[in-house]
């Protein structure tokens, strides 16, 4: 086959396979096994479909929120996950992600190669309704699998009540409905035993 | 809290998460671990993104074709997986199904339980341009897995060359320069040794 666009979309089909081995904190409800950044990608976007009524603001587009739920983690193919309660680890973080985009997104043909980067920038900066939800899910996702696991995540050294809420915070400010449902549950946890205060 | 209409879907967003745990025939690649629904979802999803212009059909509704891929596995959670080539287990696939998709779905609110249902028909259905398309990646992603794992899931009893194009051949009508990609995979594949002709 000579089709050079085809086969540069396959190659970056057959590349970002790597993400069902890139693994996260937090572990699967009902296992002791850790989650993967396509599955945690694949709930996001789903998750997307379904609370898009929560956000504070109207008309997002949630064909591009659902775009960026599904590539944002694809740079810790190469930058692995940064634990998000890890400070040294957020250090170089943005660097090592920018070097991995780069080299990830660019085995598609440049305008592909363009959008994709485009949806993760916008994701990063934080600056668009749209980015701005989908972070939102990010962060109400592991809230969800933690609670349900026991705290799982939450049972590491220096994780406290505290930083879950401050890590949390966005959704104060974007989707306070889905903020009351994160402040029970906090509540709930620190009762439960699975959060330290 | 006493939000009715989001505990529901928290509910169902705990309840898909079990699709991570329904494994597929196939591996992913570089590893001996078989492949789960939510990972396989995500890979489609991105390739609906990617691949588009492919399909014989101008206009698609992405959006469509994204949320029929996300969705289209649920089903398995209490249906399981049936391999495709297990003619037995088709028989009575579609009632496993159906059943499946009355208790998944309406966990969800009744205006999402529809929406979802919607989907999942339409993508079984297969007479829409966006069912068609969302078909042709759930071949076509295997296909691509297998080959880059020497024909893994071919190995198995009673699957051949003639069969595995007969499982693609909706790629044929829907998306020919996919299925020009497709004949020259299966082409070297047998060449290979990686799939009996």
């Amino acid at each position: 086959m000579d089709n050079e666009r085809l086969l540069k979309q396959i190659e970056f089909i057959i590349e970002i396979d790597k993400a069902k081995q890139v693994f996260r904190q937090n572990v699967v409800i009902g296992t002791k096994r850790n989650e993967n950044d396509a599955e945690h990608s694949w709930h996001l976007a789903i998750m997307a479909m379904l609370l898009s009524e929560y956000a504070n603001e109207k008309d997002l587009d949630i064909l591009k929120v659902i775009k960026m739920t599904l590539i944002h983690d694809l740079v810790e193919i190469d930058a692995g996950d940064t634990f998000c309660y890890d400070e040294k680890g957020y250090e170089d973080k943005e660097e090592r992600e920018i070097k991995a985009a780069n080299r990830l997104f660019n085995i598609l043909p440049p305008d592909q190669a363009q959008e994709i980067w485009n949806l993760w920038r916008e994701f990063e900066e934080q600056e668009t309704p749209e980015a701005r939800f989908a972070a939102c899910l990010d962060r109400l996702q592991p809230l969800i699998l933690n609670y349900n696991t026991k705290g799982h995540t939450w049972q590491k050294p220096g994780v406290t009540s505290e930083k879950v809420l401050k890590r949390n915070n966005i959704i104060q400010k974007n989707a306070p409905t889905l903020w009351e449902f994160v402040t029970e549950i906090v509540e709930d946890s620190i009762q439960k035993g699975f959060l330290r205060k």
